[in-house]
């Protein structure tokens, strides 16, 4: 099976944790919107009146006929296909469940830099962004990475969920290296507390396709435009 | 079958999704944490190290032995279950597309008058929730709802999906409630451009067990607790 995959050509953004887990398994895609062409193509599905079933917005794939749109479900979809998540539903739906809590990370972090409104420069909700930022490091951080970490642990240390990789692991993998470029001070002094997300971390960029990835063309660099933004004054 | 479902005892929050689904499947349900001693119930499971597979957060349900959270995971399994959604793979994840949707509706939802941090009152973060509301109704509900719109739109009108009622449908009823409890002059004005969603809506609200549990005790009243809250400044 060839994938298409459909996401903004310039940004890792959400689409980021479906190229990761297409990279991990090696898997035949295409990402379509950064080719010549390509992101008309895709906002001519979103648009089209003959798309039966039209994505809100990307990422989204084509699998054969399948159109398949929001980045959990995405990943959902494709876990078994990718072999990267078992066919029983019981552990099916535990790794959503944590992929749906990444989601609802991803909100917050992105949220650090633009807390009022998406349609004001950075520049013009400073203060509120200040103020946000100080509760995301002092809440909401210690929160979702203390509950990943007491997940890891309780599964045994080395993945999420059982003894094999699967893609909510690649995806918190993705969560560290963008709290990374974002926030390289405030991440330093927070992950004496996360040793096993740390470790995760690190099994996850050794892997052969993963680093081989990282260091391709095809991974976009971390930018100024995306979920994870650096402003030196918010990460004091 | 009997679920168990658990959620903060005092507000409709996200947990109403799951409430309502099961109140129009008549399912045989126990809303744990409204009995005497239910909250604690709740937290031990969270915090309870003999979880194997530990809820972030609620609303969550145990079903038999699976413990299900995150509000569109526990739709997705109770669907077919339910008889609210087919078994089909592609409707199932089309559906299940949707109410992620609805899912990062609710939190620009909330966000309007807590745009800042939920550490603050609103009153200390007024400036912001107001302009935050501005840009929510000038662009974010148009876009959100003008989706929905169109998506029943393709499918003939009536439903969400195919020829009978989903899980969805009933979200989708929930947030047209909630937007005029918080925003009752705001949506008014908006409702001209949504005929369908309305259509659903009322379509919804009078299906003889919705009507029987929406007059009940078991439905909590909105409140300014929730996720939708009123404020007369908000609603010019």
């Amino acid at each position: 099976m060839r994938y298409q995959f459909y996401y903004w050509p310039t940004v890792q953004g959400r689409g980021e944790f479906v190229r990761l887990a297409l990279e991990e398994a090696g898997a035949d895609y295409v990402d379509v919107a950064r080719r010549k062409g390509g992101e008309t193509a895709m906002m001519k599905i979103m648009d089209d009146r003959r798309t039966g079933r039209p994505p809100f917005a990307p990422p989204f794939i084509k699998a054969g006929k399948l159109v398949i749109a929001q980045t959990a479900n995405i990943l959902f979809y494709l876990g078994p296909h990718l072999r990267l998540a078992p066919r029983d539903e019981a552990t099916r739906l535990w790794i959503h469940q944590l992929q749906l809590t990444i989601t609802d990370l991803v909100v917050e972090i992105h949220d650090t830099h633009h807390p009022i409104t998406s349609w004001l420069y950075y520049e013009e909700q400073r203060p509120a962004a200040k103020r946000r930022t100080k509760d995301f490091w002092r809440y909401r951080v210690p929160k979702f990475l203390g509950y990943f970490e007491r997940v890891l642990r309780r599964n045994g240390g080395q993945y999420l969920v059982g003894r094999r990789l699967t893609y909510v692991d690649l995806s918190l993998f993705q969560i560290v290296e963008g709290l990374r470029y974002a926030f390289p001070k405030r991440i330093k002094r927070f992950e004496r507390k996360i040793p096993r997300v740390l470790a995760l971390h690190d099994q996850v960029a050794r892997r052969p396709r993963i680093r081989a990835y990282l260091s391709s063309k095809r991974r976009i660099p971390f930018s100024q435009w995306g979920i994870y933004r650096y402003f030196k004054e918010l990460d004091r």
